[in-house]
């Protein structure tokens, strides 16, 4: 494996979080809190161990998957645990893990939270949290390739490790120029939900942060109540279809901007996304339209309901009502939309739905060839025959995912909550949602797990956030292997170059 | 379609129900119970319209795969609906879809119930309800397979729809005799665990019935407390050893018998099957011997963990302890065994430790062929390379089974039971288990679920008993057009004959 060129890499990530630090200390100066020096210190360290690893370009440019995943899951690791410092330093979190698992929590852009009073904390740690949202959304290895200059194959297997779906949108031939749109896209549309919300009355620091939770598909507010404190159907309404916009491909928005119309129009998971949240929403609606609460108030009703699919469908979290005492259909469509998620190539997580299509039309079709076996149909996606190679992957990856899934349960299980909240919190932290339903719904937290619970969460969250494969792949055999034989010798690259690199 | 080959098939399947409904009459007979008559009017109407549909052989021979799901489908629904007749008409069940819940819980092998006092059942009831089980277990067409001359093609289509397992186990190359040492070790592995059960002091008529419901991994049981009204740890370990080793793989005893002892050894369904219960057992005893209960007596801990396991696992489906009382990791761990359930190729449920492995093995190496895209390794089973159809096959069967499971979770959430009573009572009848956990737990039934809820467990048992694919078929669009046309023309081979038949 190319150590040198990971480090690299690495070196850059710690480089960028430094400059990220910078923004809190800025946010504390401003509200006259000491904590502005503590991120200060942080982002100086950053910036000094980064340059220190960035100075010297390797000198061997080979970079294959592995490398690529192995730099995404230690880039993601290690951001996680620079960005819990401040939290722990400064006391405001006071345990370490539990500042790991806040912290882990904003990158993987989860919003799981083990914090039961929020808005004790400084302006400082409260920006940073949601900042962290806005950095983990869109990733820090697509950032760092929409600004490094294009270096041997690297570039390739970085995005492919770190953005999300089944197959990696390129709109455009070069990467760079690829990661430069998706992150002007982002921008430009946090900078538009800033200014709706401020139409609706929401103070600068309120709605700055709520920009950032919603772009990354995060959920961290800074109130405890979370939205339901400004207690505004506009501000709902604005946010309700945020979430759900940032929970579309990005591509989409650059086939619209580039007047290529039809080829949206055409597009089966936009549809797909669309046909399920408004079904969700319709029968929510009637599910609930029963409760004494919406009794003649079929408005209210929408609206409750169309946020919170928004918020779960997207893998938000935000929180307006407590659907927990919602009847158990809507719970259970809640359950499924926690499984199915957004749309590959946006910054929400989930299965995707572009992975469902995949999964349920080439297994319809298979099932078909079984009844008639002359029949030559395959399942199309966007009127294209679907890769044979991408139907194994998504159906391997189906397992897997299944595998984590149930494997973290069972270990969650041990703190012996109900099960409604054990298969819940974990649904919510692997798909990055942030509440689930039981003890985690949108008014409980996760502050009363268990240290190994959070460590498995800590896992998921950002096994979830990167769709499994870098954590796999950096906790597997073949890599360990090659690490530590590289500690013993020193020389990783002198030995590798012995052998064939695969 | 060739329909005619179908209700020629589908008349046997009558006849043979006929002759089964002889049994419980005689039962009745022997208890001076006046319900024997309405079993002996059941038996001799099934005996006459069964002959009307089979005196005359059908003229064209031809049968394929969708001829094969077809019947299949058609034999289990038309076998629940006429099971259900005499517990309707002796008003022993009043509501006949209750009655229809039963018999289709009976042959599909589940034994769910709606039952609240079993004992007030007469004789020839429970007896029924216990043979429904033993007959559902192996299979009528299997049967059928085993008696009737071998006629053109029918016959492996048959045995393709109806036997469990994502490949059939012909221990030697006749369908015919495969079908026959089946049945004879069916047979007297029934005999046995009757014998073994009379020396525990069981009465005839319970070990009788009992034996039954345990070959085919039924789960009813004639007394309202199941296996717990016994109070004894030898019928309990009797029923124990017996629920294992009807979960397992037929063709092992096949191969045992005939000496061929390292193929045995050879075969990871059975070493990981017996993984699975061990591991499991072990981990439920240290998690419930914190429990006031089982403190210090670890042998009891033992004892009734591995009954449950057994019980869950084998998908049959018998009570001791009420498990829901267990902490949460014991209960995660059960449901978690419903979804696995038993080896291919027994009268167990569940998605089977074959597929289970077939999932695993192949996605595992496939996430390894993306780290490392030269390689070139397979996943094999039994040291033999997993060919790539059943690997398609497998994953598309685990995608249609998790849709077809979530679907009706959706659906029978609309009685608004809790999470726990909704995610497990479908999987309870999809794989064919019977109790599961919350208000279906082995104190519990499913008398007070709304008729849509039955009729989706209905359709889930049946469903889950044939695997899925002839439930599917027969309610795909092609058939439903294809039966319609035949209807309307009333000559459908003619019309047939002028098209390609697919």
């Amino acid at each position: 494996m190319n150590f040198y060129a990971v480090v690299y890499y690495l070196g850059w990530v710690v480089e960028v979080l430094g400059f990220s630090l910078l923004m809190p200390s800025f946010v504390g100066l401003f509200y006259h809190e000491s904590v502005w020096f503590i991120y200060l210190i942080a982002a100086v360290c950053c910036l000094a161990i980064g340059t220190l690893f960035i100075i010297k370009k390797p000198k061997y440019s080979f970079f294959y998957a592995k490398e690529g995943f192995v730099t995404v899951a230690l880039a993601w690791l290690i951001m996680s645990l620079i960005g819990a410092i401040p939290f722990h330093v400064s006391g405001e979190i006071p345990s370490f893990l539990d500042a790991f698992f806040e912290s882990a929590s904003g990158f993987s852009t989860t919003g799981a939270s083990i914090l039961t009073d929020i808005p004790a904390l400084s302006h400082a740690a409260l920006f940073w949290r949601s900042f962290t949202h806005w950095i983990g959304g869109m990733g820090v290895l697509v950032f760092l390739l929409a600004i490094l200059p294009a270096s041997g194959g690297g570039s390739m297997q970085l995005m492919k490790a770190e953005s999300p779906g089944p197959s990696i949108g390129k709109f455009v031939p070069k990467i760079r120029e690829t990661a430069m749109i998706l992150y002007v896209l982002y921008t430009v549309m946090t900078i538009l939900e800033t200014i709706f919300l401020l139409f609706g009355g929401m103070p600068w620091f309120d709605a700055i942060t709520t920009a950032f939770a919603t772009a990354g598909t995060g959920g961290f507010s800074i109130r405890s109540s979370s939205i339901a404190f400004y207690n505004s159907a506009y501000i709902e309404i604005v946010i309700t279809v945020f979430m759900l916009l940032f929970g579309v491909n990005f591509s989409i928005y650059y086939l619209i901007l580039t007047k290529r119309i039809r080829e949206v129009r055409d597009n089966e998971e936009i549809r797909a996304y669309g046909l399920i949240v408004l079904v969700s929403i319709a029968v929510v609606v009637l599910n609930i339209s029963r409760m004494p609460v919406y009794d003649h108030n079929i408005p209210l009703a929408v609206k409750d309901s169309a946020f919170s699919v928004a918020t779960l469908v997207s893998s938000t979290g935000f929180g307006t009502v407590d659907y927990n005492q919602w009847p158990q259909l809507s719970k259970a469509i809640f359950f499924v939309l926690m499984f199915i998620g957004s749309s590959a190539g946006s910054t929400g997580g989930g299965l995707k739905v572009q992975r469902i299509l995949i999964l349920l039309k080439s297994s319809l079709s298979e099932i078909g060839q079984l009844v008639h076996p002359r029949s030559v149909r395959s399942a199309t996606i966007d009127k294209r025959k679907i890769d044979n190679r991408v139907i194994r992957q998504t159906k391997s990856y189906f397992v897997i995912f299944m595998l984590i899934y149930i494997t973290s349960v069972l270990i969650v299980s041990l703190d012996d909550f109900d099960m409604t909240t054990s298969l819940t919190s974990v649904i919510a932290t692997l798909n990055n949602i942030g509440p689930g339903l039981g003890l985690v719904g949108p008014k409980g937290g996760y502050a009363e797990f268990s240290a190994l619970s959070k460590i498995v969460f800590i896992f998921d969250m950002i096994a979830g956030r990167l769709e499994l494969l870098p954590m796999l792949v950096l906790f597997s055999p073949t890599v360990i292997k090659d690490t530590s034989a590289a500690l013993a010798r020193r020389s990783p690259l002198k030995r590798k170059k012995l052998k064939r690199i695969d």
